[in-house]
């Protein structure tokens, strides 16, 4: 049974059972949506993100798996309600303007605050992933800057 | 270094570079928090949750990983804001009130709309981990109910 059969399968249960309720869980399964490149405008080097889920409002988070090719680096931006990033392989790199480069492994957690000029990225030699959940101000979680110079 | 001697160093550089910053990026490094056990009166079995970040306002998203040994469920609860599940191992069970059990499975994400009454878990015979995200209201993210009928 796909995710839709099973959704529906769910609605009609719950009317049968009870009046119309607010509202459905959903669940999205593995492989419903393709892994996309990160837009040339906003990343250097190779960059998959693999998205995974928008919340409705009120609700406003949202959140991506990003895998950074080697070398592979964000551009500047910044986030108007700020960004948390779950490294999970890899070890990359993060850096604030006018900040040091600091290395991140996997488990560990990054705060970015509001409208904080950054990047992240892989290291010159390895890979990385990381989670990155971000909540959208007026429907927009990222605002794009210029690209890190080499 | 530890963490706490490079946002130290962060802080210096980057007062001694230009004006002080809004804000400085945080690092949580893997290690620093210990597991916790689930709450007796909130789960059902054995339940470790690794907090992992809380968003401070304006922005309002928690998360962390919940990890359920076999037969461990959650009791039922809602969410104010709803919550997104991200299932990373294992094999697990979701059920809102009045709705099938679905499984759920590595890479499989899961919406639960605000106050939608659910629990979740392991299968009775697999453990189960998902990231679990949600958005606090007026500081709640969680109003617990009463455990799951056996």
């Amino acid at each position: 049974m796909n995710a839709s059969a099973l959704l529906l399968s769910s609605a009609l249960l719950a009317t049968a059972a009870n009046a119309q309720p607010a509202a459905e869980l959903k669940i999205t399964r593995n492989g419903e949506h393709p892994s996309v490149r990160g837009a040339e405008a906003n990343f250097t080097g190779t960059v998959r993100v693999d998205s995974l889920f928008q919340a409705s409002a009120p609700a406003r988070a949202g959140g991506g798996l990003v895998t950074f090719e080697p070398g592979a680096r964000t551009a500047w931006h910044t986030h108007p309600l700020g960004q948390t990033l779950i490294v999970v392989q890899g070890v990359g790199q993060v850096r604030q303007w006018d900040g040091p480069v600091h290395e991140i492994r996997p488990g560990d957690v990054v705060w970015i605050p509001p409208n904080v000029k950054h990047w992240h990225g892989a290291t010159p030699s390895q890979g990385m992933s990381h989670f990155a959940i971000a909540e959208a101000l007026d429907g927009k979680s990222v605002e794009w800057l210029e690209k890190v110079s080499p």
